[in-house]
């Protein structure tokens, strides 16, 4: 058998794995809650890596956990067509965010397995520790680091609100490889995802091609005080870190009030306080959070305003900020000729489609700044996304697929 | 051996006792963090017990782990008179705040034992527990509880951060009693206490005369919301929990600012949230609040502001808002006779003294509900406190703990 235009992957078999996947670091009813690094994520790894042996595929594990599975191509010594995602979930997460991109992946080089097509360039299949963010941050984490934006040494120090650091959970749950991190260049990458957002499945449009992504800038601020009785200490003399950081967060959200009306969006994503408790001032604080805008010199200014709220904050609660850590990612970064032949493998496939941008944050974009990157996004349900009630509909899920399928082949067949 | 104008506690024991205690729980240099029913509460505790017993006083737990040490009186059927405080601490607290008043206590039993004096009406000693409302909320809970404010039941449900419930915790550490809590009228209550404010000290005055409370009023609130993405999900369709519980805080401290010039105070205490990650919204959060004043109207307008304010915070927030608890304490509540008494025998016993409110929560307050009740202040310095610099030197102890020691044994041998 060869590869022809007729080729699909295995829907089944890819809903199987999904449905196996779902059953890993079970969150609240239809959910995921499986943290980076925890024993779940061990679990599903695990899982991952038998599925990838079963497949023939040759892995490797990176000194940041980074999972690949390797198939040789008729021309081995070319640099592969990597694909994939990231298969940690939010606390409250669903069952398709990243973990469709890495098993639609695995699929796709089954099925040339089934087909018995060998490509050109040899092929790649990846998962991304610590995509979410939500147990270490920054999230994109060890993308970032294979895209050489971290050191090795910084991301291993990243610690989780248990006291547990990245380095210290990756030995634990034995996904500490000895690969080095990145120091190479992929052919291109591609990364299928459900949208995240509410247009595809508004509209009934099939497939998403992702042309660009919304600005994103996030900030890690630190707030320190000094801890008093809640009672006596005059205001005037007040150090509260806890004041700060409220502060800062309503700021912030009021940033993303004023850039509604263009589509801008602003978090407060997370804050943290010592001692946090009934009676005492705070004397210590963190804050995380970020703003979005399609526009790029939109969201630099949301940007600005933020830094100008942490030195506001500060200044009214009478204690010092540090911004501890910046993180920026957005723009047109994807690839004019990936992107076009997406498009065209989409229509070719007889399927509706539509250009839009990426709102969310992907692993993506970091292998954009090293090679030709292209995402392809399936609808979910009414855009709900990091909720145990997302949801993506086998219907949904196909197309995005069968195009994954068919542009991949091409590249690494060129 | 009787008991004359001329007796004076026995410093030194005094001091040596408050060092011993120094010593378990340590937090940061020179403080502690001796958090109610952990292991080094336990350990106090036993400690406390050990003394009480040495001092030939009988000890009782109660059902909600008060340690009460009691000394027969002359006429022991009569209702005792009762002094003591509490042993627990913040998490960044001092050595004296709460600690003084329990083993000033003591140290008047064992004076009274070195003079052989019997006093008329038996005496009672005890430690409260939980006073901080540092790891289970709110303050004073089990003074509360002595008062008949709060339900035993209730009080045992209360739940700290990691999971465990005061009950649990009093179970694990072996001081849930079987004595009823309260049910019963002291003949009176005093309690010697640290200033914890600035006015002593600064204005070198040796003893506080406690006429009164400021009113204050705390507020548990919880908001529920919805997860969603922190990228593409709308400004408009946002329910972040966190977001609400920041907007509340900050109100909270703008009403502290608003009422600060005739000496008002407001404090955000603290906030939780769920998830509290990066990347996602919060669905659920707690914020603990409180707003005090000298003057009682201002103090209830100040409480009225925080309604208004979680309204709007959840309001805006997107969010529903529910306020799942609120205490109130203050006012004229202590006794005439009481405080009369106190400032005679710090007049004659050669000490400046001066009339002041309390401004900080005691379980004294919950005590003056159902007897009479008086509070006797010593300087602390520059009146820090609920902060590891806190400190009274032994100049600053030795006058108050001697009209401890005079007004106590007049009221139990009237």
């Amino acid at each position: 058998m060869t590869f022809t235009p007729d080729a699909r992957i295995n829907l089944n078999r890819l809903l199987a794995d999904l449905d196996r996947s779902a059953g890993i670091g079970v969150g609240r009813e239809g959910g995921l809650s499986r943290l980076a690094l925890s024993d779940a994520d061990r679990e599903m790894r695990d899982l991952f890596v038998g599925w990838c042996r079963e497949a023939g595929l040759a892995v490797s594990v990176d000194e940041v956990g980074n999972i690949f599975g390797r198939r040789a191509g008729r021309e081995d010594d070319l640099p592969p067509v990597l694909m994939g995602s990231h298969l940690d979930t939010q606390a409250n997460g669903g069952r398709f965010d990243g973990i469709l991109g890495v098993l639609g992946a695995l699929e796709v080089v089954r099925m040339l397995n089934d087909l018995g097509h060998v490509t050109r360039r040899p092929i790649e299949i990846v998962n991304w520790t610590n995509e979410e963010g939500a147990r270490f941050s920054p999230p994109m984490l060890a993308s970032g680091c294979f895209a050489g934006e971290y050191a090795v040494e910084w991301v291993h120090e990243r610690p989780a609100d248990d006291g547990a650091t990245f380095g210290s959970e990756l030995q634990r749950i034995g996904y500490r490889g000895s690969v080095p991190a990145g120091g190479r260049v992929p052919d291109a990458y591609f990364e299928l995802h459900i949208e995240q957002g509410p247009i595809l499945d508004a509209e009934k449009v099939q497939v998403g091609i992702v042309t660009h992504a919304y600005r994103s800038h996030g900030f890690l601020v630190e707030f320190h005080g000094e801890t008093a009785h809640t009672g006596p200490w005059p205001m005037e003399k007040r150090r509260n870190a806890l004041v700060a950081a409220a502060r800062l967060l309503v700021g912030v959200d009021d940033i993303g009030w004023e850039f509604a009306p263009s589509g801008g969006k602003a978090t407060a994503a997370r804050l943290v306080a010592w001692p946090n408790k009934t009676g005492i001032l705070s004397d210590w604080s963190q804050a995380v959070c970020d703003v979005r805008h399609d526009d790029p010199s939109n969201a630099d200014s949301m940007a600005g305003k933020v830094v100008v709220a942490v030195e506001a904050a500060a200044a009214r609660a009478g204690c010092e900020a540090r911004i501890l850590d910046r993180w920026t990612w957005g723009g047109r970064i994807f690839d004019d000729a990936l992107v076009d032949s997406i498009r065209s493998h989409a229509g070719g496939l007889g399927y509706t489609h539509r250009d839009l941008p990426s709102q969310a944050g992907h692993d993506a974009y970091f292998l954009a700044r090293i090679c030709p990157t292209a995402m392809i996004f399936t609808p979910c349900r009414d855009g709900i996304t990091h909720n145990n009630a997302e949801f993506a509909a086998p219907d949904d899920i196909e197309p995005a697929a069968n195009v994954l399928l068919h542009a991949l082949v091409e590249r690494a067949d060129r």
